[in-house]
């Protein structure tokens, strides 16, 4: 995927890291409507679309309680997404911008942060509102949305 | 530290998988007052503290138009957190709690969520307030925070 031909004119590519830090764990995937990125909403404001996380039953005793949020961070890993972009063109833009001032997949870590409505849990399966991921996106992490530390109405933006 | 026997009455362990599914790049530290995890605040919303994110020279260009935005998100790894815990029985709760349904450093993947205020950015280096981590934790992304899909206010939570 890491083509440097599938670059945008002003888009800037960097070496990356020869080995990697860390690892991490597939603990479940993320079931959507959208089959490609193409499919893809911009992102989960634009996105109604009703979406289930299926997690593995491994980790199925992580969710005891998870029921009494209202909206819970889904954190997921890019895997289709390229990570050497460090300067990005997003075409609404038309000119770069740094990958750290983007929400584009493409960083070099793609993992992806988006907050959903959570509807229902049943067994190892959520279902959530607002999900802009292709189907099968593997999951990292569910954490519960807290407003006292998580909402910043007034944030500033270009 | 994924000692079993520092765990408390109502805790509940997994075996983990025996391989990770991806690998992450530490693309900075966060370098900030609290030398000790007892040191933490709570939460970044207990915190005024001000951090200096440290990013790798080599993502520099990352950060262009960074500083239109007056809130972002880190992503960090807590690599003194143990990875085993599905339940967990915090001080405050006093009875288990699935670790999704917790903010709680243990975790399978261990990536924290933090929204803190970008006071600025000079070179490499943000200068941020709210920060809530251990010196020298490692960084694994930032992201602008976009209230259109990052604000939930209202989010209800026991």
């Amino acid at each position: 995927m890491d083509n440097p031909k599938d670059i945008r004119p002003g888009e800037v590519a960097i070496a990356l890291p020869a080995a990697f830090d860390a690892g991490v764990y597939f603990i479940g995937h993320i079931r959507t409507p959208f089959k490609s990125r193409a499919e893809c909403p911009k992102n989960t404001a634009e996105s109604d679309a009703i979406g289930r996380v299926e997690l593995d039953p491994r980790y199925a005793a992580g969710l005891e309680d998870l029921a009494l949020y209202s909206h819970v961070h889904l954190l997921y890993w890019m895997d289709q997404a390229r990570r050497d972009l460090i300067q990005q063109v997003p075409a609404h833009l038309g000119r770069p911008r740094g990958t750290f001032a983007l929400r584009s997949p493409v960083r070099p870590n793609p993992i992806a942060l988006a907050t959903v409505e959570l509807v229902g849990i049943a067994g190892t399966a959520l279902t959530v509102r607002n999900v802009d991921c292709i189907d099968g996106t593997p999951l990292l992490d569910i954490k519960p949305y807290f407003a006292s530390i998580d909402s910043f109405p007034n944030a500033r933006r270009p």
